[in-house]
């Protein structure tokens, strides 16, 4: 759990969850168990994202993925347990009892078969199969777009949003997370092992499940530029301070690995 | 993950739960949706355990595993939605906001790796050792003991119960579930694969960590009866109907299959 935890990654989802909760007007930290959960379970579902049966991945992060670096059921079960780990981190947060259950609303709407895990098996079975824009949208809406959404709902609710804005963080998370998603797709288009620190896919070449497969490499780009676009305005409205939540939106699509 | 739940099995935690509820003053059915998340969380980890790279079993509950039905992407993947579906019925549990924390603080503790994931973690890593009896107790109250003690405590928050006899509950739940997987181990010591549904262990021949191994059939069997004889007036004194979870607890120690 460890292993897969601290060995590097951008810590992308617990800086969405702080920067949302400095843009309703709470304080950064109030935001740390709920971001800390997101990591715990975005990092797990990695774990088995890289299991032989399913991505079958060496590299994870310039290193060996949990599996390669141990073994096969340690990887089921650590990611079992990060997964545990992530709710429980939840539960347990240093916040008032609505607002943790508000919280795990958010998390179990993300995760499951209609989030994180139905988007994974998705894309499990869209392999070797041109799939049309509406099902990779729906694919790459649920794999990272739902986490996404829930780490900037939750981090609104620990900053102390009522039910409204926590609504339009959750739609902004969402895009952010798309976008997000359409230019991980065009890094594996376009850049090498030393950069990414995991194997390249060439996903353009249509067996899988992609934007820059269906749309083109300059089309992705276009897409994700246009959602973040869309959602900096919808930022910039919010009662606190929201400069850096629109940069790492910003960020979010324009990667450079 | 429909195949890995209604295929068949006892329902031995959901009823535990509604027999709480009932123990504890409350009705059956105030558990019905805590004692669903428990036979989740539960065939979840019967999915993850049968896979090829822990327990490798190719028959559950007298079907092909789910792996063996389907592949073990698949398997992985179910079983995650289905952990996830655990956390999310008791997060929608048609419950007071606070028994829903207070259940889910039951469950948290309950399933990671100071529980369920953590006890199948140390099954792995006992493979091919003998253990003394403090380690394989230790294994078998996280395995099982964590998940029936959870069932225990969660159905007598349901029903109404406060923070004392929910802990009560917890503790003899804790016993009920040792007693049952000591009979399991005695049970993969003796029976046929006909009456069990599943491939039969000879566990007792020290190569995995069962009560069988250390104490002898015999000695286990007692083990098993004694646990049980103690937690019996526990429930007894309790505030509501008792009789049907006394019963549950003594089929769980005397088990034919």
């Amino acid at each position: 759990m460890r292993y897969a935890v601290v060995g590097g990654g951008k810590r992308i989802r617990p800086l969405l969850a702080m920067a949302s909760s400095l843009a309703v007007g709470g304080k950064p930290e109030d935001a740390l168990d709920v971001g800390c959960a997101c990591e715990f379970v975005h990092c797990f579902s990695l774990i088995h994202d890289d299991l032989p049966a399913i991505d079958n991945d060496d590299l994870r992060r310039g290193q060996p993925t949990v599996h390669r670096k141990f073994d096969e059921a340690t990887a089921v079960l650590a990611g079992d347990a990060l997964f545990a780990l992530g709710f429980e981190t939840v539960v347990r947060a240093a916040l008032p009892t609505g607002v943790r259950l508000a919280c795990l609303e958010q998390l179990v709407a993300a995760v499951g078969s209609s989030g994180l895990v139905g988007g994974e098996t998705m894309d499990v079975h869209a392999k070797g199969r041109a799939l049309g824009l509406e099902h990779v949208e729906q694919m790459h809406a649920m794999k990272t777009g739902a986490l996404f959404s829930a780490c900037c709902a939750m981090g609104a609710a620990s900053g102390g949003a009522g039910s409204d804005l926590v609504a339009r963080l959750a739609n902004a998370g969402a895009s952010v997370g798309l976008a997000f998603q359409i230019a991980d797709d065009c890094l594996d288009a376009t850049s090498s092992v030393s950069a990414l620190g995991k194997p390249v896919r060439r996903d353009q070449q249509a067996d899988r499940a992609t934007y820059p497969a269906v749309l083109g490499l300059e089309g992705a780009k276009a897409e994700a530029e246009r959602l973040i676009t869309e959602t900096l305005p919808v930022l910039g409205s919010l009662p606190g301070e929201a400069a850096p939540l629109q940069a790492l939106a910003q960020a979010c699509a324009m990667r450079g690995s």
